[in-house]
């Protein structure tokens, strides 16, 4: 193997991505080396070529929803194979002996670590990460529709394990982009009723046809109104601000509502609107380990995948531009190997 | 017994109270009446008397935290009998039949009804409610001082048990008043590490006697900044608008701040505060009569107990006139018979 890795990279905020040669670290005792095969692409990614968080450092390699192969394992890593298929997502190391490490919330330790965050990610012949965070894909998994699952996947699946949903309830989804067609589909695999939320009833069918037994219009109609009282959960996966009072009003008695998109502005809510019915505003995000292999098994076993937009590595502006138009549907994959 | 009730009902909103007398209501089958002992005054008396919610019907009879016993049963109920102790809080009927109500959540049920919204209430010689809500009280809460425990102790027990407090954890109190002096009680005999949280430290020593290990003022000092990434559980007893972004950052991953206290404004929550570390942001309330009696007995067997100032019924206009001017530590109960 060379030691030099093929990638590309950013040189400075909002550019675009060019061919880019990297010398490969050495591995530490812990981590593995991933050969890529199939990378996503996330708004994440986006935000860290425009540098919007004032994190990155350029040269920047994005890339943060891999599918990949074990190429290398560490001195000490005995939990993984060369030729293993594995996925990555935002996460590639945490400081391993806090108390979050230690009960599998690893993504609430205070050493996160991000694949992408001064580190190079995915858009790449390889990476380097933590054998932990190198996630045992299932054989049916092995697709460029399963790369989107290691971040966008999580992220909606993640809420579904950590806040108690059941088949049993009736829940919504806000946004039916990347992650909101995602989360349908989990939701209607794990026996929810599920309604999508939308601006527009132009996702109507697509919606019904990822598992949604019901689908709401928002703009300019009193729909989102007369679900009052409706609904034991509702994801909002949108980067807006929303009308939280009346999502508040939609909620049922003890209802959850979970924010993974990032609005503008603070959350507005009315208090008494929490208090009267005991219901909740909650944040969610991509998690652990455990919770992204629990999340794949089930993916696997229930047939979840995500629509996608499949590029080469080398077509990956054109592919960024069509997503700055809003024109994905729902996810790009970039093929590297 | 006489088919007139003896009480004290205000006349127009923002009056005074006045010796009122009414024809007491036959007992429906499924109602028991009970003869008041003692009734706490809650400000949500004071809201009903001022007809703050639009809800008041004059004459009206506050007082919905009674201890009493029961002196007549309706044909129907076999679960009282005449002469126990009974407790009354909030809540005097529901709809018996819906999930709710089946599930032991009556409070959740959307036919609540209150004891003194569009009935008479517990300042006076005696009330009708349905059996259910008349709750079993232990004999050592036979004392005024556990009147208060009916709403106030309630409402800030409920979300210790329906919000999966531990007592392994760090929690605090904001407001000690009527509801924290009980939530820094409840909280500490819980197990939990527990702080007071109040806008100076005058109430420092009494918060520590009550079971705080640490106090935080707010006013003028950087006390809760500092607090920040501490808590696992905030219950906010206050009415007023807090800086909830600096309440926010206070909690531990996964943190919950729960509302009980109403606050002027909307609740203003950025949202990426509760998204990178999972937090919440939930309402709390009085709760059912299971959950009543759980807080009774827990009351019972650790020595829980409003600090209380006592008034006869016939004084009740000096103790609301002192409640105003927020002198009562912590809570005002009268005496009735």
């Amino acid at each position: 193997m060379s030691n030099l890795v093929k990638a590309y990279a950013v040189q400075s905020p909002k550019g675009l991505l060019e061919p880019f040669t990297y010398e490969a670290a050495a591995l530490a005792p812990h981590e593995v080396r991933v050969k890529v095969k199939y990378c996503g692409i996330c708004h994440s990614d986006m935000s860290m070529i425009n540098n919007e968080w004032g994190l990155s450092q350029y040269p920047l390699v994005p890339g943060h929803e891999v599918i990949g192969t074990v190429s290398e394992v560490g001195s000490d890593v005995t939990s993984h194979q060369v030729g293993e298929v594995v996925g990555i997502g935002w996460q590639s190391g945490s400081c391993a002996h806090c108390d979050y490490c230690n009960r599998g919330k690893q993504h609430l330790c205070s050493q996160e670590r991000a694949t992408i965050v001064y580190r190079h990610g995915g858009w790449a012949e390889s990476l380097v990460v933590d054998a932990s965070f190198a996630v045992h894909v299932p054989e049916a998994l092995n697709i460029p529709e399963a790369a989107p699952l290691m971040c966008a996947g999580n992220t909606v699946f993640s809420p579904i394990l950590h806040y108690g949903v059941k088949p049993n309830m009736n829940v919504a989804v806000v946004g039916i982009g990347g992650l909101g067609h995602l989360a349908v589909q989990f939701l209607s695999k794990w026996g929810c009723d599920v309604t999508a939320i939308s601006s527009t009833h132009s996702k109507d069918d697509e919606a019904r046809a990822l598992g949604a037994s019901h689908f709401i219009a928002t703009k300019g109609t009193d729909e989102l109104k007369k679900a009052a009282n409706k609904f034991d959960f509702i994801i909002s996966t949108v980067s807006a601000d929303l009308p939280w009072a009346d999502y508040i009003g939609a909620l049922r008695p003890e209802g959850n509502l979970v924010i993974v998109g990032v609005p503008e502005n603070t959350v507005n809510i009315p208090a008494f609107g929490l208090i009267e019915r005991e219901k909740r505003v909650s944040g969610g995000r991509a998690s652990s380990p455990v919770d992204i292999a629990a999340m794949l098994d089930f993916a696997a076993r229930k047939g979840v995948k995500a629509v996608s937009e499949v590029y080469s590595l080398a077509d990956v502006n054109a592919a960024l531009a069509r997503m700055k138009e809003g024109k994905v549907r729902y996810r790009a994959v970039l093929t590297v190997s």
